[in-house]
């Protein structure tokens, strides 16, 4: 433990054992996590600078976590390594109200920047559905999506640039303030996504948008089956204006939510569908109109229209829900594939097959307006046949997201969950390029090793 | 010239004098270009792929051209190199009507790609002033902005994935088809807007939208001076709902433009701001009466505004034939700066005293939402003196841009013109990051070597 003496002096660093165990994982099933030397809890640049250049000298593994709700254990801890905890690092620097940024340091949590851009009349869209508890820095690192996406974009679209410190401790600095600019490489875009791989998020600039006005109208449609659903979702998503959001939710969904929110969702529906629209008034009942004929017209057995505000927050309240709800069913191990819409029917169809292939319990839920969806396979606690049955079902899934044309992560990231997977969507020599890039930030390979299909 | 002969083995290999000379050069003036060893004009990727071993068994500089139409010399040869000539990849592989995107090679013109978009109800955003002439390899190398950026996006935000023939001839493919995408490292926006020095865009997935219902509304105002109508533009571009373009030409481009156009433009104004909107009738009506009053309370002397597509259309040729009209006017030396919108009015301001000061003629013009303005310095013909001055006047014009927060290119890129110019923009620990990707994906440094600020 002498090694760590030099790091002391400049930064306080954690070795309880019981501290350093509540650092040493984020919140994904599967993946497994190793027992960290040290951590240190950074509340500068100079600490994550300092130790990075201890890192380096010691050629010793930094895994970097910010809130820890990650969903593909890529904050998860390595065996010695160095736990470098970024979460009180949580400033909001700036909110420029006239050029629409903001500048924050990374443990900032997604909903804290939001609700410090509506004070200014501006909105921070990206909206996963951790946006309470999850901060900007893994956002960043995972180019987190969310519910409103599919009209809006996700977090790479709002990263204007970036200060990161590098593996040997330089500070840089990426991107602009500007509406545009492209004087340099774009690493901006780099970093954006690459899970602590390359380099520590030490700040970020955020591009804004105004505030929506209050405009709002959702339509909700019971459908027979998910493959109805998702056919609907495939014509909604087509239309020349497309949903704010459009999201499903399954049978097993809704019953995991119906049992923790007791809201009166129809529970005998095969799925539900959420189409909502944000745009002005007039525009939006039109809207709605033409999306309650499609559901019809779909097989929708029931289809439920509002504009009543909190009528339509409560419906994505519980659509929010799905995952800690499915959770408290038992043992959860959340899929997040994307497929190209056309494929989305088929893609609800086969993983209803592969539960029942495999003897497992499937709810499925997601961004059905990007093809995103997220099976969250549940198994009953303790029982370690199913878990195995679990594991097998959620390869095949990912696998018949790859024959349809899709990918294995749209939002939530590779991990390591995911990490020996990457070669069945990546080829040798794209991967060969990656890891070309990795070495050039990274020649120790020292940040986050073995994650995110990164080999070196 | 035996080192060729492996090459002509497997290409077509140019080595006519005259010929070499026509594809030496872009359109920007004052870059130099040096004379290359040979041409080859590739049309698959695998003429692509046998240049670029070649290149790297012979350490040779390659310096790749798709239609010649940059402005900032990215695509002037160097002496001894190869010019790798794309223009004739100019298949639209296809186009995706349901999933909204369209696979093509890199020889594509802008126009023609969105004009097989409009067949199938879909629309290409990105749309540069060159858009009849320019392909979509050079729109990418050069991470293209255009009109309608303000509201839309630029070219970056329209790239979903590249095929890439590497510096040793290997292939990759970046990206993804699907709305979402996390699973590797994001490579596709490295490759955007790095000017040929890190790869050779052999192919290209780009994302469509909805075409545009025909609601468009345009609100010209006449300001007595170029300040005002910044300031103006400022408070336009500042409001809950944007325009989706927002242009301003100040007087001395108007006159170039009126002189070459004849259509009554009004040549006494200081500078003249064009506000358009594309949404449905009934909201763009009421914005532009806002836009009207906006301009009026800003000091205009005279508001025009109309919904009558050919006169918005008659305009928008106007601002689009600004660069064009001044160029008959004598030797044009075009700038591309950026600033925060704030700055807007300060910085049209500063380009006259610029003028002033150097005893030359700038008419400036640009996307003025984006604070993206293109000062373009017109001296004689032949009047080396004066030439002097131009250059000395454009480089007044980059650090003042720089002063106040500003890039030196929004969208036409750095090219050899400004190569020199990246270290005041781009700290030393930023462009050495930028340094080692560069090596790591081009170690012979043969991929357009001294251009976009990169030594190595």
């Amino acid at each position: 433990m002498s090694d760590l003496s030099a790091l002391q002096a400049e930064v306080e660093v954690i070795t309880d054992i019981d501290v350093l165990e509540s650092v040493s994982r984020d919140q994904a099933a599967l993946a497994l996590h190793g027992r960290p030397l040290a951590a240190v809890r950074a509340t500068s640049v100079a600490d994550v600078q300092a130790v990075m250049r201890w890192a380096t000298a010691h050629t010793t593994s930094v895994v970097v976590r910010g809130a820890g709700t990650g969903l593909a254990g890529g904050a998860n801890a390595i065996d010695g390594c160095i736990v470098l905890d970024v979460s009180r690092m949580n400033s909001i620097l700036e909110i420029n109200q006239y050029e629409r940024y903001a500048v924050v340091e990374p443990g900032v949590l997604n909903a804290d920047l939001d609700r410090a851009a509506a004070q200014h009349g501006l909105w921070y869209p990206p909206d996963p559905s951790s946006w309470e508890i999850s901060s900007i820095g893994g956002n960043i690192a995972t180019n987190a999506g969310g519910l409103c996406c599919v009209k809006y974009g996700v977090t790479s679209d709002y990263v204007l640039g970036l200060d990161v410190v590098l593996a040997d401790g330089s500070l840089i600095h990426t991107g602009r303030r500007t509406a545009k600019g492209v004087t340099g490489l774009d690493l901006t875009h780099l970093f954006v996504g690459s899970e602590g791989t390359l380099g520590v998020v030490v700040g970020a600039t955020l591009r804004l948008r105004s505030r929506r006005s209050a405009g709002s109208a959702l339509v909700v449609g019971s459908f027979p089956t998910v493959a109805q659903a998702g056919a609907a979702a495939m014509v909604i998503s087509g239309g020349v204006r497309g949903p704010s959001m459009l999201e499903i939710m399954d049978r097993t969904t809704v019953r995991a939510v119906e049992a923790h929110l007791r809201m009166g969702l129809d529970t005998e529906a095969g799925a539900l569908l959420l189409a909502r629209d944000d745009s002005a008034h007039a525009e939006s009942a039109a809207l709605a109109d033409l999306w309650q004929v499609v559901c019809k017209e779909g097989g929708a057995t029931e289809v439920f229209a509002t504009s009543q505000s909190d009528e339509v927050e409560a419906m994505f309240a519980a659509r929010r829900a799905a995952y800690p709800a499915l959770e408290k069913a038992g043992h959860a191990l959340l899929e997040d594939l994307c497929v190209p819409l056309g494929r989305l029917p088929e893609m609800l169809e086969r993983i209803d097959a592969i539960a029942a292939e495999h003897s497992v319990m499937i709810g499925t839920f997601g961004h059905a307006g990007d093809g995103n969806l997220h099976p969250t396979i549940v198994t009953p606690h303790g029982d370690e046949p199913a878990r195995e049955r679990a594991r097998a079902a959620f390869e095949d899934i990912m696998h018949a997201a790859l024959a349809m044309g899709g990918v294995l992560s749209g939002e939530h990231g590779i991990g390591t969950l995911k990490h020996e997977f990457v070669q069945y969507e990546i080829d040798a020599s794209t991967m060969q390029a990656q890891e070309r890039i990795k070495r050039a930030l990274d020649p120790l390979c020292i940040l986050n090793p073995g994650r995110k299909g990164l080999h070196s």
